[in-house]
């Protein structure tokens, strides 16, 4: 596997779809909101994204199958006129921070899949850390285009006027590499103290996304979803973490305390 | 050289060979497995595999030799038809953990070149890095298929029923990848402290191996070839450690201690 | 996106124009200069350069709009035969150090632009880290040819007789790419303490600049201009580390304290 | 530049040349005894290698002007049949050793280009760190086949006998990839404490080396030469650190200093 590749299982006829994205990020809350989405949609999946510049491992999901790290495409299609057709992504990882032109690849491969089915909008989550959480946790808000701030006026998100701030990985490549596209997006930021996976967070992210599509959404189980979460991270890091320090290069400390 | 290339010295008729994989990582229990068998089974080396993704050194073998890091491919053919015929892979490193696609790029060619002889099962063998162990050391089982669980029920090994974990390298990856390409496979995983080349975790998984195959293996010499590889592996270490160092940029602490 | 990429807006008719680079590095003294000789000369922006060795992110500019990381070209076309025509380059970062391949790719397709419109000369500008400074900042010349340096001994810089010391990043590499197609150029590192965003330096620079030029610059504006960059980059800064420490596999420490 | 490219200056008629190769490694060893060897024998520079895998950096050479981190080829033709013709490399650097890859794209180029001169046989140069050093350094040697121990008896080196070490970079990769392709070849590692300039250990490596050529050289401008090796260096150091820094996304520790 020389890219990333997309293996697909169904081509679904989908009306102008929207492309919502939530991947691992701060207090995991954006990969939590869209499993929650697809949860309560009954989202279909189909199709997979594997990735060279994902990391070199498997993941041991239920009864002891391995799975090769992935991203998740669903899709839901709108029984009715008042809501629009989705594409939700969702997934195991990101490409590691130190690789920047892997992440390219990845939200370039997403983008040239989600254009084949019409999309021309784009929502992605995430979180957003700050030291400290007044109340409940605000939802920042960011644009690709100067005009949707007015159009996204009336949801319970801030927009900062001021320059600056970054937006690092998929939620803001996607924006990036789409509006040089010509798509439009909006990337939705839920505070979060970042430390643990944050259903808080991710609530408040879920609802403006409700808001925007016209959509109830039971959140109940988002924080049982969270705790599972977070057991499977731990889990799954603490083999990672293992593996991958046997596997470098000692140095001069290690090798006196005669680590191998 | 650009990709991991294989040198093939002969092309063995196997048939239908499982492919058994022992390459450096925790306590280097695959490697001293694989090491093993192959000794045992007086197994024969029909291949080299050298990559790019290697570390750029060679090491210093017997009388001063030197050779370019290498994974090595040895087969094995039954005298009868109560075991089947075998491909076993060892050799001095993986790729580091830092390079990602270049795990993939290695483990693909080494899944095109076992799939040439007909291989459509995969075992890898590895270490579990453990706190402590209680008893004779456990064997961790991960599968590439579910129903795999049950064909592999009377051995002794560990079946894990909740999600979380992940193999990490190649032994990770050949079932991840090889699962994408149809083939079956198994990894066991020996509990091991880790800081150690451990002969014990060693003896547990090539035990549930050779049962496996329906072989009887000696393993006595296990714990001898123990401490030869962890020698080696020190003497190798020492050298190369001093000349990474020396090749990196030095940092502020280094030139003020005016280390060039 | 798989190679750097300009997107070019106006393709002016310049007559062998001086190619000038300001972007990010010590105490960003080179882009506050180019940035304030756009502004002073009303350069006109014709070009963005993209690239997937730039930082996997975007950038919240004012009402929060985003924008990829980028390297921008401005032209400035002289009124008169007394001044030479001007592309000016700046722009958000450069290619992060782990990346030198990257560096080598991007700098090339600078001067590939360039010289599409008849560039044979360059001037790179960046700030010279010192523990102290006496009295005003001093500005280091380096050149591509030594008879350069006859040719500039007018002006207030300093040319060092000994061999010593390494120009890192495009204002490097410009030159010494530059160099082996046949352009000539020069760079002009002003003293800085590097820990701050150096207004004071950036005008040493932009001081020289203006006399190779026959310019006469408006310096008034800079402190201004430092203060306003060194706000915004805080900020950018603050969100893009926090992202990237989430995104990072963790480290045994990082997971003793139970972080995610 | 997308590949390590030579720059070939003059096309000389070798006869069967001897490919020496001395670039920065521990103590300098390797460098430091190629420099004294090009010198002694006059030999003539007629090619440079660059390379998008070297420092992305210029270096400040005498008078102020700047080149690009590069390798010299230099040949020597034997004024008589009792000596080999010589092919030597030596410069500013290798490849970094988080680079692997690069590593072998780099040292690939230069058997490529030495073997079309009709190079069969390599001598490697470097320094092999020790803790300390008892009377004169001794010379480590290390061979691409078994039987050059014995042709290569009389001189004063040491074998091992024993399996273990390892020689990062092209000291190594040269044999290792050399080997691969039919030639063949020797490295001398000379004992060093590393943390210096080390004109001894240079001293004892070139001694095996004149020995091997039947030459004689004048070791006299040795010590002279690492003294002023030793500044150069320090000077291209002081500024790399501070630029390179400068260039790095700050960490939390950083930032709490208010460092940009």
């Amino acid at each position: 596997m020389k890219e990333s590749t997309i293996f697909v299982y169904e081509r679904p006829e989908l009306r102008d779809p929207i492309f919502i994205e939530g991947l691992p990020g701060i207090g995991l809350v954006g990969k939590l909101a869209a499993e929650h989405l697809i949860q309560e949609l009954n989202a279909r999946k189909f199709a997979d994204l594997y990735s060279p510049h994902f990391m070199h491992q498997v993941v041991i999901k239920k009864n002891s199958v391995v799975e090769l790290m992935k991203n998740e495409f669903y899709y839901w299609r709108s029984p009715d006129d008042s809501h629009r057709d989705l594409i939700i992504i969702t997934g195991d990882m990101q490409v590691p921070p130190t690789d920047s032109p892997g992440h390219f690849e990845v939200v370039g491969k997403m983008l040239d899949f989600v254009q084949e089915f019409g999309t021309r909008e784009i929502i992605t989550m995430g979180g957003y850390q700050v030291p400290e959480i007044e109340g409940e946790p605000k939802v920042l808000a960011s644009v690709t285009h100067e005009e949707m701030v007015e159009e996204l006026k009336g949801l319970p998100v801030v927009f900062r006027e001021d320059e600056g701030g970054a937006i690092v990985g998929a939620a803001g490549l996607l924006l990036g590499l789409g509006k040089l596209r010509g798509m439009r997006g909006v990337c939705l930021l839920g505070e979060s103290l970042g430390y643990i996976v944050d259903a808080k967070a991710a609530k408040a992210v879920l609802s403006v996304v409700a808001r925007m599509l016209n959509l109830e959404l039971d959140m109940s189980a988002l924080d049982e979803r969270a705790k599972e979460t977070e057991e499977i991270l731990r889990k799954v890091q603490e083999m990672q973490r293992a593996m991958l320090e046997q596997q470098m290069p000692p140095t001069q400390e290690e090798e006196d305390r005669g680590y191998l």
